[in-house]
């Protein structure tokens, strides 16, 4: 395998909307062949940054209570049902990734957060598009006058806002998914994995170690 | 927010290639206004499963080596470059998410595994498409005579194997992006953001705990 041969030599346009286009991608495959792909891209990444998007995980912490993962429930046109997701949203022309997660946090969730970490770009789903996103971490300080009743500001959107404590995060997701019809993001489900996996893990006797 | 109010009402194809299709879709909000909304799909999914694909965290046991993440790395042509991603692929007529994941995890690293843990459906770019995942865990007993030199069985596929040890998952991962032009899978990064987070951050004071 040697990936230094790969190299995209033609982009068709299969389709083009204002959001997104479907391309018909000609490259090089590692054994020299020429091969053609699918590939989906939005019309709608700024120049100057390498994603589309930011997702945020944000942690809001307030006296008294356990520290919580903000999420959001939504309607998802692609999906035709609502997800469960980290709050998200697309960087605007100019925008840094941490100043489009402060203002997305915002206007989907109310909550005012100072980004604590900002991962490199990573992407969504590598066999059909190129389409990117990175995580900013974000700590709320909930006991914040202007954290206290947090306002949403939505225009056209319609978001509702869920609260999961860290510490039971994959349960309280696993309950929500059997009480409710929603689908939840890959990202949210596997960062709450994550976190099973280390905390649990650790204690349990490898298969061979026994 | 009412997203019971919410349902698609058409489904407009835009273009269809032989593998992903783009669609205009209109669906009422919930707040009764019908809209449009631009969607992906893959044309590969099949009947009786929710979900496209899936994708295969799993975990090398060794006796007298850490645990390792079997992770492989490709050339994807939406993005014109190499990934680091888990194990992954198409769920195949007929195939059991389970089956679809030992099948490509043998496909695509050579290894045998046992799945211990399968999550619910889940979706990877909401916004976008309608393309769904199931995460697979699979453990490997690498001691085992077939696993010690596993060969992949590929075809027209290039994939390389990186095994990453679980304890410096995250770590491990930077490193590599310092040294190499490769985009990392959001859930991959997110998996060790996970384990991070649970393994440093409750020795940490909360910010309004101090």
């Amino acid at each position: 395998y040697n990936s230094d041969l790969t190299a995209v030599l033609l982009l068709q346009l299969m389709a083009a909307g204002k959001w997104v286009r479907l391309d018909k991608t000609t490259y090089v495959d590692p054994a020299g062949n020429t091969r053609t792909w699918e590939s989906v891209k939005r019309t709608t990444r700024q120049t100057n940054t390498e994603a589309d998007g930011v997702g945020i995980i944000a942690l809001l912490k307030r006296t008294l209570h356990k520290d919580c993962v903000v999420m959001v429930k939504q309607f998802r046109p692609p999906l035709g049902c609502s997800t469960l997701e980290f709050p998200a949203g697309l960087i605007d022309e100019g925008e840094s990734p941490e100043a489009a997660a402060l203002r997305e946090l915002k206007e989907e969730t109310g909550y005012k957060g100072e980004v604590v970490g900002v991962t490199p770009v990573t992407c969504l789903d590598p066999g059909l598009s190129n389409c990117t996103t990175q995580i900013i971490l974000v700590n709320i300080n909930g006991d914040d006058m202007e954290n206290i009743n947090p306002t949403q500001q939505l225009g056209q959107e319609f978001v509702e806002v869920v609260l999961l404590p860290l510490d039971e995060f994959q349960v309280k997701i696993d309950e929500l998914l059997k009480k409710e019809k929603i689908i939840v993001d890959a990202k949210v489900y596997i960062f709450g994995m994550g976190m099973a996996q280390a905390f649990f893990k650790p204690r349990e006797l490898p298969v061979l170690k026994q």
